[in-house]
């Protein structure tokens, strides 16, 4: 295994199978990113704090610029066999400039880089889904505004209920997604992305000189000085916010794949799905199964199992830091790269909805869908009351029935 | 059973044991308050569309008004054999001024109504659990002020860490109920409480009518009319968001209580609890456990359950309204309710909280609480690096312990 | 309040609101039953243990027969002002007899009590579920043999895919059930009902008293003396074993209400459901709602949910009992009592159900439900290999669907 | 991306993104080795249905053989263009043999082997956690049987309640990991692997060929053919089922771990952790956490949230499969493989666990220890009531504490 950033005080070699059970950088090595600018940040901040000379500052400067280059461009390799990404990142730069690295790490807790990290990475990606859901809604729209005139019959119940038009039928799942958008823009506006926490007592290092290498390092406003660090390192609420968010964004999903599953059984036979995104029976020659709404529709299972994850980690946790907490990450990563993916195809497949015209339209004439317009008529030209009238349409309609 | 709202197309009736099964009085008769203020709207729209007459609108109102006037009074008895609360309203109209009621419910579906009535509670919840958790803040921050002096131990991975103040660690807590108070507030700006969807097709009555029926009735700009109707009867976003939200605010009460929990034991003896919030036991008469705290703890289970089954119910669900939604309540009701009377509770408990200062301080003595400070020194005034330094007063302590 | 069975170390009277939250007779006292016994094997113990006298046995053991007969005939009435059911049963033995009652909790714990109950009512409720099991599984059979040589469209994907047997799609809801009915078995084959625990650390009453009490009171081998008194009241592994194995139930259920909601869509149209199970639109006078089914299928998040609450509140319970424990009783009638309903409804309303022979038939005509059959046939025929022959069959279907 | 099993029927080619969405391949590689014996039977089962030569059949067997040879000897690479596993195979025979593979597939889907693989995974899996809680027990009573005669304080409400015997207290874990594996075990008694279900409908190839083939292949009596292959391919229970009883087990270590975290708490100090399982901290040279405890009661989120996924994705799935059933396999295969690992190295941390017999014999001497026993000495001695004992005890303390 790698070198490690603790063990001083170890007297025996860790076991080998709880070392690869703790790890975490299978996973997290795709924060590898923001644990970078942590790092530059902090490394400015020990210089203003007269921690690191002039010198000092820019070798681990260029080191980390060095592996930055290398991740923006895709081409960073992390090394199994390091503990997490903190370690990895600490063991490439130790790697480039010898025991300077050693100055890295100074007065800092991977407990402050952890949660720096990971809000950096719930806000990136939520300014992308943010984006993707608006490419969905246009998407929406598009296809709405192709049957801007159609009419088509509407369900409660998934029993008929009344006409309704298919432009405003797809405005309400528009609707939904719209509130997803500002409930997820809701959430970024109040996430803070702090540093200088320590492992959870604060840092030794002043306030102003973070106040400064936070200024030099990054043109926004998005990061700023821990206020409490104990809160800053026992906080994992904004992924549980993000996961409910998401969970409510997939069950959306859930709900469109069901009814374009529905409308395209050869019984409803009301739309023909692209085929594109369809597949075929390794049995039967004759199927073309909508398997990319199953698989959204399956996918809610893995979203609200997340969800129920990080909340069942966070319940009875006491302050600050705890081991567990390390479990965040999978759930994270899992159910914001599954609804990236589905939002990606789902709005190239809506686009792509076809209505079946003839099949809608014979649907149109079942006289069911009148009745509520017959019991109308009977309130407004004959004055009786609408309990009345209702009762007079339904009796009308069991003796049709037979 | 009482009179139904439906019922001409039916040739048999209901059977008995799946008439208790459906009916939701048992707990919807807690949206009585509600219910009424969209009927009041709903009559005086119906006069502007020239339905009712001005006689029968008033008639209607007065009635309306009287039961509206049982409910502030606390006095509303709901009947066990109504189906449900828009039913129970119905008849206790119809028992007022006779077959006039059955005007009530002209073009009108109670799908409108309860999203209405869901929606309105929530707000009014919401709004309430904002001022309940500015009273929780108010007496964290009470205990906090009374020892604000107070360096206590703090802990990682529940093992002792370094020196915090007592202050700041309620500051962690103030500032988790901050963000509750806020993720609710965002909650309660984005709720929009429309009237007119009808069943799933909007209403024959003109929104003009609506419109001035609304400012007619309330004051606020609270309700608007419906913008897409099939959406309005098809959401139920905002009591999951709801139900998320205080997920997070009762992790938060989870992770106090458990942190006073392990405070409180004989080990730690840093806190003691009041005794009113204690319970002995019916065996050991030495007992007084910290029953509260558990039982706050534990209600994490009801609330994270509550959230799962709402998730659960809107999984798939096919637009628009469809009956497992009439399951929205229960859990909706329940987690509400729960959170209320935690944080009713736990305000009084706090400001009864008192540190045993003698323990603490002996617990302060730990060498292992300066460890960082010693570490900081050599790396300051010996200038060696910070893993260095760290190895160093890891051997030192390794070696204390023998 | 009600008198308690605790208190003589406490200086405070306990907060009123706390009480309140506390308590538990609102819900426990369903355990009447159970708790009587528990305490008539408990008097007759402290007999052999030369604790009571032959006469305040026979007293004590009046009092409790005289309450037993009350709760028989269903007219126990509980005080809502009692802690729980352990103390509302001693103040109405005390009630009864007198001082004489505070010996009848004597070297017991509720913590033992309660366990007893829990198990009991598990055990009793187990079996009562497994009998409506086999009823359902009757009507099932009974419906598979009304149209026992009814070929109907089998589906994958929601899509038509083979023609089966109904009576062998109805076989495979026989199957489900049945599996529930032996797993449900199982999990009573393994219940072990004990007595004697004390609050943790077992009972100063020898075994062999209990033992004797056993035999004298109840006439089966149901229970028995505690052997790890530590693992008996911390453990509640059998609630969680339950509801798990209602869950599964809950989700067969799901299946069946999704499947006949789906086939009695006016589209599909290939069953007709029984009116006494259906309920009416108050807007739309032609509606008839498959209600029954949707609450069912909708009733899967209240099951879910309960799973979700017990297996929260008992994550990381430290040994022995915790107060939030208390919490497991709520979920358990919940998901108890709900399965309880829908399996007595569902029972009579499988039986009602019809199928729409003349819809299946003109359905059973599509071709591709026999295309399976043309590959075969070419393969078995020609020799030609079976993806050949799913490739021939598959292009002449796109040709014939233009 | 490599061949598929199916697109006949397809005019157009299948959209990248969602082939990368839908695939599975990357994670039922894991079930090559159960899809070889499906594929051998199926072979043999083909032969004796006359529709395979003995040539044929003989080269399909050494080409299969071959892979499984591959695969047992741990050198089985996955294509990860391959749709799935069964894809994967196919394609690795064509490789071998050429077109005859295409005689492979011959009257079988998908459907039927990926259930067959599914339950042999979890009959092989569930055995092997079997043997691993026994491993566990071992270790228990090990660490029980070094400590046997030693008295360590007992809690309830995680307050000091009794004393009890160390080796009780263990007893009780052993107990819990006992029922465990009584739980798998019964699960496993339950399970049946069915081949020649087909997509749905059952195989054309008679149940006599498939018996002989069984018998050929396979020794045991694990396998056998289908009897309703309607439920046959519908069927989750098996994973929901095992998920469960792999939650209980969670819940179980998550206790476990509880109480070792609060033992070894510097307040607490009842047992020393054996450093091999504990890490350091980065920033604190003094550190030794209880991470390895801390992953496991973390973990607990992971095994809820799988459970909690599979339940979600099969509710009011309609029969027979639909494609979100492919998502059940990812939540099956990381419980089993996390509470694989946690088994593991539990069972060498128990037996390294040390007490601190000093601390805990200083707790002992807590007076409030034994308050029952003086309680029941008046009882026995004094012949007063408990509930009065009880009193006067509680009092005596009550004036001890000031």
């Amino acid at each position: 295994m790698a070198k490690k950033l603790w063990g001083g005080r170890f007297k025996k070699n860790i076991d080998k199978d709880f070392f690869e059970f703790q790890k975490s950088i299978q996973y997290d090595h795709k924060l590898a990113k923001y644990d970078i600018m942590h790092s530059l940040i902090h490394v400015i901040a020990l210089y203003w704090a007269n921690i690191l000379s002039v010198k000092e500052k820019q070798f681990l400067l260029s080191a980390l610029k060095e592996i930055q280059e290398t991740i923006n461009r895709g081409k960073f390799k992390h090394n199994m066999q390091s503990e997490d990404i903190h370690t990895d990142i600490h063991n490439k730069v130790e790697a480039k400039i010898g025991k300077l690295a050693l100055k890295l790490h100074t007065l800092r807790s991977r407990n402050d880089q952890i949660v720096f990290d990971e809000k950096s990475y719930c806000y990136e990606k939520g300014r992308l889904l943010v984006k993707f859901l608006a490419d969905l809604g246009a998407s929406l729209k598009f296809l709405g505004n192709k049957y801007r005139k159609t009419l088509i019959v509407g369900y409660t119940h998934t029993q008929r209920a009344q006409k309704i038009y298919f432009a405003e039928y797809i405005g309400a799942f528009c609707n939904m997604f719209e509130r997803d958008k500002k409930r997820i823009f809701d959430f970024l506006t109040r996430i803070e992305i702090h540093i200088g926490a320590g492992a959870l007592a604060g840092s030794l290092i002043k306030k102003e000189c973070y106040d400064k290498a936070i200024k030099d390092v990054a043109q926004s406003n998005l990061f700023s000085v821990s206020k409490n660090s104990i809160d800053d390192v026992s906080d994992r609420d904004f992924i549980i916010e993000f996961l409910s968010d998401l969970s409510i964004l997939q069950m959306h999903l859930s709900r469109l794949s069901e009814d374009l599953i529905i409308f395209s059984t050869k019984e409803f036979n009301f739309i023909d799905l692209p085929e594109e995104f369809c597949t075929g029976s390794s049995l039967m020659p004759h199927k073309k199964n909508p398997d990319f709404l199953e698989l959204v529709r399956g996918s809610t299972g893995k979203i609200y199992g997340n969800l129920m994850a990080i909340l069942t980690i966070m319940k009875g946790m006491p302050l600050t830091y705890n081991r567990d907490m390390q479990l965040d990450k999978e759930p994270l990563f899992s159910s914001v790269e599954t609804i990236e993916q589905e939002l990606k195809i789902i709005s190239k497949f809506i686009k792509k909805v076809e209505l079946n015209l003839a099949k809608i339209n014979a649907a149109l004439k079942d006289v069911g869908l009148s009745a509520v317009d017959e019991a109308a008529e009977l309130v407004i030209k004959k004055g009786i009351s609408f309990r009345d009238a209702h009762d007079i349409i339904g009796r009308k309609i069991r003796e049709l029935e037979g």
